[in-house]
């Protein structure tokens, strides 16, 4: 353990002033990524697959556009793999779109020779003149594809026709396919037999609807705690979210094989913070091992803005999702979104303290030179201040030499996490600077938090994940985010249950 | 004309270091304000009035909290009057309510001595061990108030049950009131002959929920250009709204005296600002001059913590509201509320240039060192750029050593506006430094801005009103912004159609 903790220091040491990509958060090597596509899990073999919008050519957005692809054991490190599917012309895009396992051969794109379960197929938007539904098939499990002869397989002669999510509805035994006329506020949904031809069942509307719609997606998730599944309907808005350019909505309802019923009227966010993007679930996972999804992990109004050199952008931590019914004030608990990160890590050095009243200035403090850690927080609110008392729990992350800061904390009389994320390194007038979540407690005056901070992005997890906020954060010459302090302006009033710091290393 | 503008250079210089009120925006001269309330006009003596939420003990929320009373000729100057409405306990509140002028006497409080346009009644909300609604009217026009003795008049035995907006619903012959069950997500539609005695008709949820609704209110709107109306249902949110904090929203559809049905599933913001929460309509306004109301211009995050001196808060300007048909892509129009601000006052000082094409670094200056003046930018994006071009046209509003500075700007390629307010003078990591708001152009790359800037509020309204984004800012010792400094850090990019500024008087 402290052979690894000393070769991380190095490592560290080598790259202070470089480049330091996020460790256990995917990332391209160089060249740009936007949203993740094609997720499936290959049950033969047992290896995820992760495709991407992909320009390998420049750091920022550009045609010609690729599915970039990567495969992982762990859902936690990824092997960079080629270009898996790009388009006829260099001012086209492969643009987003989903994988299904076609087990049953319903396209007849498979011989008896291609394994049911590494039967690939993948659906995704032709983005040339207008945007058409294509497909691709591949007879290697997921390495290369053979575009479909008779493509495109879904067109309405539109420019704004795209982000292809399909699923298997064994109820109604169809293919089922949500998809966006972007700037008609339409969630389309489709059904097919074979993911050739597609009928079109239904539309949906609702929540912000910002400039435009993107990268839908209808998966059925269980409810915590019963046999009971909802219907949860993922919708992205890009640019016009409330919180400034790119987020993630869902709803919760329904779903009958044509028609998607939402539940309730209300719009749900999927993360409070500013860089989660275009979520997409897995296809063909083991459900004992649930519900799993990406989103890409920026914001399309700085995403090709920042000091990252060579590469731009990475994706979140998978997730696992699930629905529960989460206290959201005194009176009443929601159903709603649950999410956990899903990663394998080791542990390269830790510590923990429990049962401590922070008095005013004290300060837990750890150390983790690589950048990459998380943290675990629960803690009680001791008094019950009002206004104007400015009562705030503190834990900064800060460069080695404890020049730069980022800032994360709680005040009691806001109820409300804060981060602030202001450095020198990034200005941008996008670039939000400060960023917050009200979060109810989980037990009387009690909060939970898990952290994951991986070099230039903090995931924060509230209360088990009843509520989520993602963000990316740029410290100069990309110093990593190595020191971290638990403090406070208040005496007697946090009373830290416990907390602990682990270093990861994979 | 020079004479008035040597007198206000006098008049700043006098205050630089001290505190100084916004002058066309409502400020209480001490202590501290919340929401609206009340908002009336007087046919006969034709006065304008405004009550609030007012502790006039200390610059922050506390209680005996107080009904404030302010009156006004043209919407734009008030006076002061002396507290309308105050509690029987000190540990108690009168909360938000409305008032309407019951010119039918269907109350029975008034007799014939008093003008049918002067029988005024508050309908708010008692906040002692439970929440209640109570009445209480005015015998003199609305300055000194008579509570009901069978209060409270509607008492549903809940601690989160309040902000009653009242209003005449002619078709229906009754009162109708909006009021929260805050909590539990609802908007309650109850209906009266007398305002005395209620009765419930719908229940009304939608939107973002937050961590509970507050403020509603239901009116007709004219719809710009036809002689159609829709009703519009405000509701504002706090904690919790996805921007951080206090937020309002609407919801467009139609009343038939009993049930409000939305005409769609949408979730529409009023205000893009970080401050602009509890909007209200004045009520017995004449039909010619439209539907009027004001907003509190602050947020909960920081409300309290502002560093104002001795007050805190402004509400914002007068907005005169009406819908149209926005587009929001080019595609699509969506029905939206359109803002225009009411407002008058005289011009000290103005200048104005049209069809410049701005040069890398030239700019257009003006002086205002009253720290009150308008601005009108009307301007068309001339090259179509993309990524990763970072294109900018920023108007600085700096002190007047241009120590400290606020960036308002446009960048085509991300397509929004964005407001940069970090100062050094206000650090709080709930005071959002960057804002930003998506606005399609209103003509082929053309775009419309009028800004009001009033020492430490900046309304901006887009395309006539069609998107508005109101915030407060602070600057050092109370500085003004004083300097405005238009200008690009491109060639050829931005063509200024027009700009004009104008520095205001009352």
């Amino acid at each position: 353990m402290r052979f690894s903790v000393l070769l991380i220091s190095i490592f560290c040491a080598a790259l202070a002033f470089a480049a330091e990509r996020p460790l256990i958060h995917f990332t391209p090597e160089k060249g740009w990524m936007n949203d993740p596509n094609g997720l499936f899990y290959d049950r033969k073999d047992d290896i995820w697959h992760l495709y991407f919008q992909y320009n390998p050519n420049q750091p920022y957005w550009n045609q010609p556009l690729y599915w970039g692809h990567a495969i992982s054991k762990d859902l936690t490190t990824w092997t960079h793999e080629k270009l898996a599917i790009g388009p006829e012309h260099a001012d086209e895009g492969i643009f987003s779109g989903s994988i299904v396992v076609d087990h049953n051969n319903t396209t007849g794109f498979f011989n008896e020779s291609i394994n049911p379960d590494q039967r690939v197929v993948a659906i995704y938007t032709n983005n040339a003149d207008i945007q058409t539904q294509d497909l691709a098939y591949s007879l290697d499990g997921g390495y290369t594809f053979t575009k479909y002869s008779e493509n495109p397989v879904l067109n309405v002669n539109s420019t704004q026709f795209r982000d292809p999510k399909v699923i298997w509805h064994q109820e109604s035994y169809q293919w089922i396919m949500t998809v966006v006329q972007a700037q008609q506020y339409q969630i389309q949904i489709y059904g097919s037999t074979d993911l050739k031809h597609w009928n079109l069942h239904s539309n949906f509307s609702a929540g912000f609807t910002g400039y435009q719609y993107e990268c839908p997606g209808l998966i059925e998730i269980p409810i915590v705690g019963t046999n009971e599944t909802k219907w949860v309907m993922f919708l992205a808005i890009n640019p016009g979210s409330p919180l400034g350019g790119s987020s993630d909505q869902y709803f919760i309802g329904d779903f009958d094989g044509f028609q998607f019923k939402p539940m309730d009227s209300y719009t749900r966010l999927v993360d409070l913070g500013k860089d989660f993007y275009a979520l997409q679930t897995f296809s063909d996972v083991e459900k004992t091992d649930g519900v799993l999804a990406i989103a890409w992990a920026s914001n399309w109004q700085y995403a090709n803005d920042v000091p990252t050199k060579g590469w731009r952008s990475s994706t979140s931590l998978v997730r696992n999702l699930t629905l529960d019914y989460i206290s959201t004030n005194p009176e009443k608990k929601l159903l709603s979104l649950v999410q956990t990160p899903v990663f394998e890590s080791n542990v390269s050095k830790s510590t923990e303290k429990s049962n401590i009243t922070l008095q005013k200035n004290d300060s837990i403090d750890f150390n983790a030179d690589s950048g990459v850690f998380e943290f675990e927080l629960n803690f009680k609110v001791l008094k019950k201040l009002t206004y104007p008392e400015v009562p705030n729990l503190d834990l900064y992350i800060s460069t080695k030499d404890g020049a730069e800061s980022i800032r994360f904390g709680f005040n009691p009389v806001i109820q409300a996490f804060y981060l602030d994320r202001t450095t020198d390194a990034f200005k941008n007038p996008f670039y939000t600077g400060q960023i917050s979540a009200n979060v109810e407690p989980y037990l009387d005056n009690e909060y939970k938090v898990h952290g994951v901070v991986d070099r230039n992005i903090i995931e924060l997890f509230f209360n088990d994940g009843a509520v989520t906020m993602t963000n990316t954060f740029f410290l100069s010459e990309e110093a990593n985010p190595c020191t971290m302090n638990l403090t406070s302006n208040m005496n007697d009033e946090f009373h830290i249950r416990s907390v602990s710091f682990k270093e990861l290393s994979v």
